[in-house]
């Protein structure tokens, strides 16, 4: 069960046997239904979740739309993480695509884990890091790309996510009118 | 000499003393002259600065336009993080607008560092975290702000940055033209 697990944080550095214990007894298993929400904008959020299986979308209601900043699929972390340190509103909604499973962190897990040393500290800083890094890139690649290259950029990333989606979440994520994601598709098809 | 340093480093978390002689032994002092370049665009970051007099701007050279996107006055911490961490072309220039002091810390020092254990790398964390924090909020102030509310939160976040600061660095930071500036400055004295 917790294979994949093991594989992601043994990814970011060497845990040993012991501190791989002791982290796994701290999750909880959430499932979650397609279209469940596991956070509401407006909360806050008291958790990270390693996504097991399934696929979440992360979005900002925006007035009466929904501005889809990001995916997790399986095998990624997701937490609205402003949120998480600073025990704030939510800016965002977190909701499954898919029925998924999710291993929790609680904030009070977390801090057990720091407690523990350096080990969990550097997760923690790698973590961060790595968060920060995808934030900046973000919004230079919104700045900066085309919506074309960034629809590819998508598609290679996450082979098969595209199927996963339905076509208007894959525009809001572009920012796009689903009509306009039809064409782009038609055009990189016809290549 | 190092004063304000250790009580910005100790304003994270509580350092030993011993731990914060560690930290000031592998600080560099660098001088920088008004208008002189820290960091230039496409080069790689081999340092995190703490500002310890002076001002820096940090701005994204775009065709024949500078865009601004910060401001660092004294006793604040600058990088471009995500070249440092990962020794990648930086997309930014960092330049002085005042004569300037910075202490440096290399990458080496840096991994030195949080290889004496877990007050390093919860410091570490801290600042990723931090860091972290500050790009989604730019994320979300950017779109969700008006120039008028964004002016007014500089001002009020760092008072007396904006007179050691030309009119054109603050409307290139706000994304407008210095006569637009001009006229919001009015409009808010004769408030």
């Amino acid at each position: 069960m917790f294979d994949t697990f093991k594989k992601n944080i043994r990814s970011y550095l060497s845990f040993s046997d012991d501190d791989l214990s002791f982290f796994i007894s701290q999750l909880e298993v959430r499932p979650l239904l397609k279209n469940e929400k596991w956070l509401r904008a407006g909360d806050v959020c008291r958790h990270v979740a390693y996504v097991n299986q399934g696929l979440l979308r992360y979005y900002l209601p925006v007035a009466d739309k929904e501005h889809i900043l990001d995916f997790f699929p399986e095998n990624t972390w997701v937490s609205e993480y402003a949120s998480f340190l600073h025990a704030k509103p939510s800016m965002v909604t977190i909701e499954a695509v898919e029925d998924t499973e999710l291993f929790l962190l609680s904030y009070t897990a977390v801090q057990k884990a720091y407690e523990r040393g350096a080990v969990f500290e550097r997760f923690g800083r790698k973590m961060a890091e790595k968060l920060f890094v995808e934030a900046v890139d973000l919004n230079y690649i919104r700045q900066s790309k085309s919506v074309e290259t960034r629809y590819q950029e998508l598609v290679a990333e996450w082979p098969g996510l595209a199927d996963r989606l339905p076509l208007k979440y894959i525009a809001s994520y572009l920012g796009i009118e689903p009509e306009s994601l039809s064409r782009i598709r038609k055009r990189l098809t016809g290549r």
